[in-house]
């Protein structure tokens, strides 16, 4: 079933320590959509770029049936930059530079085509942003998922809230679940934030692994113990692409797929770590994806005869 | 078969956010033995204590099944005293008082009877002391479990690495094991730590769960989501005679019979947590560690059909 995912496509700068990265492409939109490439061959990304975004790397996308139609080309314009430095523990990072360029005035579109479509991936971006877009599509998607930052939570609160009645699935991590909440205790926080409107949520925790939750049900996918953690950019939206791409190839969204699809997006997530960037992203297949998920289902894999 | 566990038993003031207690019975053998003493009646506790400590505690572990043989009675002395206070994350904590007390020249003798026991568990002592209790075996027991802390690695580094040698599990959670290997990534520490003597490695990550390590397998057992975590004191050792008391009890030390026993070990911690002290795990019963070990299995449970 068809999939509009929104979010930025990018130039990241990034410092690891494990070696430096400059001006590589990065972007959420970007992530999501070669994570759910490996699902579905109908998705459609909506962003905007400058005229320094390379030709060869829309085609690539467009050679793996990711629609780019949806994609504002701006003359004259430079693309969305961000640079950072991450620490040695690689779960926290020093923003150094943020240019927002050609986001300023980002006024998403999704193509007229792509209004009925089933599935919705809302990228970070600003809520206003990310509800203009709910707004655009003229059937209600059977599933909105929604990704943001504790960022908006400090700034526009209120936008957000609003947003967050409109969707089904919020993912985001620890921190930000108990900012959004006010609770520590991670099942508290899910009981509060299901509350504000999403039916289920996810709390990815990094090298922790993922809680998804329902009103009902709670479900813990672990993270796989890795030898190095070359580049966490994107894990996060690539873990979402992962996620939804697998639902609408799929077209179940049960908690027991959901489930399979939290284990799909780790797995992503998992090989997008491994190198700079997009670079794992884009040399992958079926058979080591799958290899790896069984890998990620063995790590928890106990019987016990009650 | 025959269990023998070593550790401190002890007086505890705790400070929690959800409140304070004054005195209350703490100490590793206490929570081993408690935690063990629902999967095995044949343990024996070897520790030393005043005679502040009461009668009473001593006859409700023995009428669960628990040996105090191996506890020395000092007259005229007191008990081990430690006093903490948790920060709100309930991951952090600050020792306000430490009184050695009994525990200033404890030198545990292993009751001759017990002396060929097939399970042995070194709660955390110097290591000096830990490696005194193997030498009193006149078997060598199927398996030694050894928990120990980044205090012995900071000030006797050289006798912690000579008992590693002479043991089968190590117990420790994840900044130990990145202080004992000098890795950050777990599973190089895993990886390290095992070249320096245990053929298993358990890395305890409090609200994240646990990693079970062997030179070619890994497992991972979940923490459960809970409303509030009550008071975290003794869950490290509560984990450990849940583990060690399922081993004895199934007499089968295999990687597929130790994943159980971590599940079940993560099951008593669980409980220990929800209440101040041995509270819990003084008002268990059989029906609600198998229903709280299901838990723990459903939190993971997924079907992939590759």
């Amino acid at each position: 079933m068809k999939l509009v995912a929104v979010g930025t496509m990018a130039f990241d700068s990034l410092e690891t320590p494990f070696g430096k990265a400059d001006r590589i492409i990065g972007g959420a939109a970007t992530y999501i959509g070669l994570a759910a490439s490996y699902f579905t061959k109908s998705t459609t990304l909506v962003s905007v770029v400058g005229d320094d975004f390379p030709t060869e790397f829309e085609k690539e996308l467009i050679s793996r049936g990711i629609s780019l139609d949806g994609v504002e080309h701006r003359v004259g314009e430079k693309s969305f930059f961000w640079s950072g430095k991450y620490h040695n523990d690689m779960n926290t990072r020093d923003t150094l530079d943020t240019q927002l360029n050609v986001l300023e005035n980002f006024n998403p579109v999704v193509p007229e085509s792509d209004r009925e479509a089933d599935f919705l991936m809302l990228g970070n971006l600003t809520p206003a942003v990310q509800m203009s877009v709910i707004e655009q599509m003229t059937k209600r998607p059977k599933l909105i998922v929604l990704d943001t930052m504790n960022f908006w939570m400090d700034i526009a609160m209120n936008d957000l809230k609003s947003v967050l009645k409109e969707i089904d699935v919020l993912s985001i991590n620890d921190e930000e679940a108990r900012q959004l909440s006010g609770e520590y205790s991670l099942l508290k926080a899910a009981k509060t934030i299901m509350k504000m409107g999403p039916k289920n949520l996810i709390i990815k925790k990094g090298e922790h692994g993922a809680l998804l939750f329902s009103e009902h049900e709670v479900f813990f996918a672990p993270a796989l113990p890795l030898e190095e953690v070359f580049d966490p950019t994107g894990a996060g939206d690539t873990f979402a692409g992962g996620f939804i791409g697998f639902l609408a190839a799929t077209q179940d969204i049960s908690f027991e797929n959901m489930k399979r699809a939290i284990i799909y997006g780790s797995t992503m997530a998992s090989f997008c770590v491994e190198k700079f960037g997009t670079e794992r992203l884009l040399s992958l297949d079926k058979e080591q994806i799958e290899s790896r998920a069984q890998q990620f289902i063995d790590l928890t894999q106990v019987e016990i005869n009650f």
